[in-house]
């Protein structure tokens, strides 16, 4: 049966499909592939690698300035080891058989709210602070920048907890990702390239969290790369989205080491390091049996 | 280098490794694989999947009248069609080369909060309901029950969205899963098996839908098992879980039969209807250099 | 601009994107959903889920025998604990802030060829020796068994390896999943349920293996569920698949489980116990750019 | 239970377990971070996002020609459009409710041999003919590479097929970005920067197919792409792995863009195109009970 015996309608249904699938990102056609317009053969070899993830990501290319910073902070949080769940998850996935493409699908999928999140929660939270600031474009003093910062930390913490994402590092008491990063936002923006205001805000969190705490909660690479995110007007998700595209590189790249050293299912430890058993001592299946949940009081 | 050279400190933190991955769900050993506590080979052959399943993730066996509720809601969900996202998803990965754990884990990962959380969404505003409710132990009449929900879609209504998970259905104007669950529901309930309150509540919201919009959006698959659920004291989390289980079923099936189909490389429709492209017409890569983002206004 | 202005090709292209998403499973329609023809209604609370999953990969329902063989299956195969990869990688995936879906996928992505094509590989094998044995639909002697086996191990070694996949054990001198389950095929043969001829084969492997190599390498869960598929008549890529529905709900009940523990970028290890770093020592950046690589050499 | 009561087996057992988690990769100790033995605040800024790709996959750092050409290959591939199963996927998985990190798992899990392994077989291929071109360090002329190329051709379609990854395209005549990496290869080898061979096998090899087939079956981006990399010396499953890189730009940015759009549950088409059920008619359960299965001839 012909799905439509009506001509007119048949050929709304074509163009509902191809509405479905709508982009502004890339056009194609037989020997044609233009991305955001540029046809590819113009690209290829005149962009940078970074210019291109801009440029598909917000439908125009970065001058080289803006570039740069992107470049920088892209550089900076590709890897971090095998003990973070995302490297040893690509590790372990290959020692069970899978190709690189499935190692990385795994490892990335973890890259979610407590392990890829914080960039994106850090830049949300500068730019609750900066809507805080009066727009007049004049740069604000740092006594404003703090009044700013104590009013949406307070915001922030109510709302969320008072872990900040962005600041302080369970392993390194100063992470040595940060001050590189921030001193090309601070040169960019002497210069005139950015506006420097993201930079700002994320240092005057890091004196309030010392202010309030009493101990030093520095800058970590998330409170960094969301402030360069902030100062090239990329949105949150980006934060976390082009994190992925780096820790890609770590992942791949660990992934790979792991196949040239040939291990079969690998587990987290060793198998001469047991784990802990904390249930229920052997017993028949009977015993069990009397023991019948009243369900509405089990969980 | 070792990595302690005091003993005492190596032991500890050996300890700490094992607790480190700590579970009361299994326990191994060479030659014995207990189950909550029970040897394996007293499950197999004795006890049903759906048992198996209870077991698992409760740590006690559920009895048959239980066991035969959850069972039924794993039947009942197992699939609904090509055009469902996750079943479209695991066809296409095997025509993308990937085997049937790669097809099905791309799957079952967008069973996230819009394509497999309504379950879990629906039984926690249950709960709500539920909580509302006096707990004299006696059941409660309709008048209560309607009052209670109404209390409780009104702060679900104002905490999430006006669109209640479990209830209307874009597609069937009666979801023909629902009828049989609910009648084993309410039989069990009669039977004393379960005590029912969880399908009042699930009813009520019905009958509340139709009083407010003056249109039936009667329960579905969603609404339904999560009274199940709920009757048999599950976690709203694992609404989701066991939904994942079932529907697991039907990406399975679906990632089979294309592997006996053979297509190659299968996009979303034919390439016989175009996709549209909305964005900027061809230009040069200069014109758009020219167009230098100010990047604090470009999102 | 319409995909097409001529009526006849917009009906024919609108067929051609019905057809590409063929399905002999499953027929919906508003208030309808039909499972291989039956009303799904006639389903629900009738058959059990094995049975509904037989029913989905098949087109058929099993009689009750064939059910319980392949629910015993289900069973035998759920869990093996926190150090296998997959069950480690749901659990670390949950401490990154997954939800339930999103662990279960990086899991079950990893039930790879190594981790979870063993009973696959070996299905693969018990049938190109049962091709070998005459077809006279008598039962074969342990002898003519034995012959067959022989040359089929000689085979299945020239073209894979010398690991056997179904056969020993890394830990479990006997696998306590491999008593139950051989006795269940062994009584239903002796009932005329099935032929119990993969059961032999499985058994000669077994026997092949303790003459060739002089040590026991007894049959495992993969090797003997091989044989309960192989009765069964499932593909040897089901094999894979009903496999990876039985530990699903392992990797789900593991997911849950430490949901509820409330750990936070759970690492394969505590860091109290490093990684070994085995690469270059610490230096400049300058120094490396003098070993440029010679390309052609470098890997 | 401590386990072990023994001081020097605990002092192993914590160094098995550190050498379980061996990399040369990265070195991380408290405010250093080490990639391949350079400090992380000497790269960031320093290099180019393509060069700390190299680094990380390959322990040096490319100089800048070899810089160059990986970085057009990274620009090349970063998308397809949103008929490509891979973005089709991620746009799908977002209206599901991922996060661009599920969304770019379960699409990145698609990369796979058929959709994203087309480059490394080619370099494979390219490999091989390669190791019959004698070694005297001498360019070979045209007539010897055709040879090995006739040689290599025959040897790879009687192991695998007769499709030749890497040459042909079923969308595009002539691929557009094929020539200005070609062009970039061709004159770094002029320039002494790379040897060329690689490149003028994949020329050797559009020239065989074309006088085999008699129809032009020209270069594609896979078959450009296996030469650069052949070139830069490095593995074929780096070219896999080096592809996904590329192409997780194009996967986040129809991601990113989906979620902008705001669909939910977004299928494979429009529910206006119907799918084609294609199984049993409608039937009572009753009726299929008859047909219990003879399980060794049902498949």
């Amino acid at each position: 049966m012909s799905p439509s015996s009506n001509s007119t309608s048949a050929e709304q249904r074509l163009q509902q499909a191809s509405d479905w699938w709508s982009t502004s990102i890339i056009d194609i056609r037989p020997g044609v592939i233009n991305t955001r317009g540029i046809p590819i053969q113009e690209l290829i070899g005149k962009i940078s690698f970074p210019q291109m993830i801009w440029l598909m990501l917000r439908g125009e290319l970065p001058n080289a300035e803006h570039a740069r910073l992107l470049e920088a902070s892209l550089v900076a949080a590709v890897d971090h080891g095998p003990q973070a769940p995302s490297i040893a998850i690509a590790r372990m996935s290959v020692t069970c058989g899978l190709p690189l493409n499935g190692a990385m699908a795994s490892a990335i999928n973890v890259l979610d709210d407590v392990h890829g999140g914080a960039g994106e929660q850090c830049l949300g939270l500068y730019q609750s602070i900066r809507k805080l600031l009066t727009d007049d474009s004049s740069i604000p003093s740092d006594n404003e920048i703090d009044a700013a910062v104590d009013l949406g930390l307070n915001a922030f913490i109510a709302e969320n907890s008072k872990i900040i994402p962005g600041f302080g590092h369970r392993f390194h008491p100063i992470d040595p990702r940060v001050a590189p990063l921030l001193s090309m936002v601070n040169q960019a923006a002497e210069q005139g390239h950015v506006q420097g205001l993201y930079a700002s805000i994320a240092q005057g969190v890091e004196r309030a969290l010392l202010r309030r705490t009493g101990k030093a909660l520095p800058m970590n690479i998330d409170g960094v790369t969301a402030a360069v995110y902030g100062e090239l007007g990329f949105a949150p998700a980006l934060a976390r989205g082009i994190f992925i595209l780096s820790r890609s590189v770590g992942i791949l790249s660990h992934a790979w080491e792991q196949s040239q050293q040939g291990h079969r299912l690998k587990g987290p430890m060793p198998t001469t390091i047991p784990y802990r058993y904390t249930g229920d001592p052997e017993h028949s299946v009977a015993v069990v049996s009397d023991k019948n949940p009243t369900p509405e009081s089990s969980q």
